[in-house]
This record gives C-alpha cells, structure tokens and sequence, in this order.
C-alpha cells in the first residue's frame, strides 16, 4: 500500500484562520491541496471560490494538487491554462477550456499543478520557485 | 447527521458479475449510484464508460443519483440532455454540454437523475416507471 493511500498523512494542523478572518491582500501564494472529499466541499462555497479567483486577479501564485483543480473549475480560472491533475478530472478540466497535460507538474505563469502525492517533491519545489519570484518582484 | 452520512448504507450485496462478464444487450437498464469516491474511480476505467455509453446507444433507461453523473461526462453522453445531480459536479456537467436544472427528479428520454440519497423515492419511482416503459415497447 502506498504512504498516501494509508492515512499516513503526516502531521495535523490546527486551523489558525477561516475565509471570514482573511483577504487575498494578506498572502504571498495560495496551496490548494487535493483529496476526493475536500475539493468537493470547497467548491460549493461560494466565499471560498471568491477567495482563490482573487489570487488569479492578484497575479499571485496559485498551487492544486491531485483534485484540488476542481475548485479552479468553479472559479473560472482555467480556461486557456495549461496544467495537470489526477487523471479522474481531466475531462471536467478540458471542458472548462484547460490545456490538460499528464505530467508530474506543470507551470504556467504563476500556476503550479500536479497529479497525486508522489509528485509532491516537483510540485514543492516549483511552488517556492514561483513563490520566491513573485516576492522579488 | 442524517442517514446516509453515518455509514448507514443498508445490506451489502456480493458482486454478482463483473464488466468482463456481461454486456449491455443482456440488461433492460442501467443505474450508476453515487458517493464521493465510486464514480470518481469508474470514469476512469475505459471499459465501464464504454459500457455506460452502450446503454445509450441502444436507447435503454440510465439512472445517475448525486456524484453518479461524472461518468456520464466520461462517456460524452451528457451534451443537450436535461439533467441533475449533486451540486458540487453542477459546473461540470454544464461545462460537458448538459442542461443542469435542482429539482429532486429529472427524466429525459430514459435518462433518469437526482441530487441526493433524500430525492430517491422519487428517483426509484421514475426509474422503475422507465424501466417497465422500455420493457413494453
């Protein structure tokens, strides 16, 4: 069984802060991670879409992992993007106009995407390349 | 918590036959049932969609309840019809050509779709009502 199938998850985090508390202003990069249940929620909050398209309006990074792409859909942010996810929602993906490709992460102009878990070592480290060049911008 | 978020599915059924076995011309219709994670792994097998898209095109009844219409999109079956589902997948059924409307029932032509585990009398009794429909033509 592979780490990632396990709940083998790591460490748990406690929440610090909810969409009520925060705005896009305040942060450098937004992490969507994956799951097949949390993406699933988050994308059905319409407070919680506004908050991630305000990122894309921003010109500031923005990172999905594994199904974490599906709240992208409904912020209506991948349309013309090239990017990747887990291959159960490439064709959602590729309806909502995304240039879907089947590679371990992909880059394009702030937004870094990736396929499952096992691409998180490319996934981090193009992340924090894109974090750090929109700082020293 | 209401019933069908506790774990209180009803009886289990052993699989009977599986996709090699069997093929659409030997059932008088289809239902693909939901959750999170079973459609999220169908739609990406290449010979259940092909299945699914065989009941299609030979005109026989399609029940889908909540997440069960994702493989529907899979199988391109979705384009013009009327339909429902749960909300999270609303955008993407829309994206896939679809005409998503809320209501606890809908039945196009033999496709027969609902929202949730609550809308299922309804959906049962439309379902059985196309069924006996196809058996008597």
């Amino acid at each position: 069984m592979k780490a990632w199938t396990n709940k083998n998850w790591g460490p748990e985090y406690t929440v610090d802060k909810t969409l009520n508390d925060v705005t896009a202003d305040e942060y450098d990069a937004l992490v969507l991670p994956g799951g097949v249940i949390n993406p699933d929620k988050l994308r059905t909050n319409d407070e919680a879409v506004r908050f991630v398209k305000d990122f894309f309006d921003q010109g500031k990074p923005v990172a999905a992992i594994c199904h974490g792409p599906q709240t992208l859909i409904n912020a209506d942010v991948v349309n013309g993007r090239k990017l990747t996810s887990v291959k159960a929602i490439s064709q959602d993906l590729i309806n909502a106009g995304a240039n879907w490709v089947d590679e371990e992460v992909v880059v394009d102009e702030g937004l870094v995407t990736s396929r499952t878990p096992e691409d998180l070592p490319a996934f981090n480290k193009k992340l924090v390349e894109e974090i750090k060049e929109g700082i020293h911008v």
